[in-house]
């Protein structure tokens, strides 16, 4: 539903009941008035490991969730953008950083939460970055200089550890999540809340 | 925006304004009671080549867009599923077909219409198929029985050709869309219908 022409009637009066449409097995939101069906369905996050010489570009969050906690660029895909585009625009809009898509990486189901995380490997086109307004902070860090316990995201850690994996392969196929999210290293009081209830 | 919570006051009457978000820089449907952001992104088709011995599951589409013409099972990805759970829920739903999902063939970015289709190869656990609600017809054909004049999508086209060249191979870099999708072939037709207007 996108309200973007507004001479439809329903950006007048919107009012949605919860019925199943025909030939459909999920109940969904359906306009009183024009019967227009509002399907939500999962959204893709698109982020990179971009990657300047050995080190590796990350942000420290400025906003909630997990802000203050280290992460890649990444956010939501928006419309009549690639997957690529997407996640280049990330780049720049957290950490002013331009960067060129390279391989795929991984595509990790975030099912809970009605998520497809997709992260590409990038290269950096100049080591110039700066905090765009969702980061506090922004860095190039080596591998030995990456925060493990201060991650913002369970893909951030698998992310990373499978862009080192690939770092020397030109095409590979790419990575999925874990069965097991809550057995990702440095997120075992993250796990222990969610299976606290 | 779920309307799932019958308890929250948008419900009784909604009403959203094209706005832009603070730190936001694209326009979005803002309510004007509760401030709730209508965010509209992209969305996942997930679907299958699925194949028994050397023959390919085709469904020959009873639905608009493209009624009468031939696709792969595919479809909107639904909450809180894995992409591969959504395209065995599709084979399932167009086909009754039980399939096991293998390798990532490709992931389409169709940008014009917001759209991102990954496709999987499977293997059917049997060749008892039947045509679900949304098809007209459902057959398993050889590479030579494929009715390439009739394809309903220049993406069920490149996940075909994409699944032959990789269909001895374990494991394999996904594909992408081509540059430019009118040189499917074809869709000399459906190309025409869009440059021309």
């Amino acid at each position: 539903m996108t309200f973007q022409d507004k001479s439809r009637s329903y950006q007048k009066n919107p009012s949605f009941t919860q019925r199943t449409p025909h030939d459909d097995s999920i109940t969904r939101g359906i306009c009183d008035h024009c019967g227009l069906i509002n399907y939500v369905n999962p959204k893709i996050v698109a982020g990179v490991v971009a990657v300047w010489e050995d080190k590796i570009l990350m942000c420290r969050r400025a906003i909630e969730p997990r802000r203050g906690f280290w992460t890649l660029p990444a956010g939501f895909m928006e419309q009549q953008e690639t997957i690529a585009e997407g996640a280049a625009r990330e780049a720049f809009e957290e950490a002013q950083a331009k960067v060129e898509i390279d391989a795929l990486i991984g595509i990790y189901n975030v099912a809970r939460i009605s998520q497809v995380q997709i992260f590409y490997r990038a290269q950096l086109a100049s080591p110039d970055i700066a905090a765009g307004p969702e980061s506090e902070e922004v860095a190039l860090m080596g591998w030995d200089e990456i925060p493990w316990k201060e991650l913002a995201f369970p893909s951030v850690y698998w992310a990373l550890q499978h862009y080192h994996q690939t770092r020397e392969a030109a095409a590979f196929a790419p990575f999925s999540e874990p069965e097991d999210w809550t057995t990702t290293p440095g997120f075992e009081d993250l796990a222990r809340r969610y299976s606290d209830g």
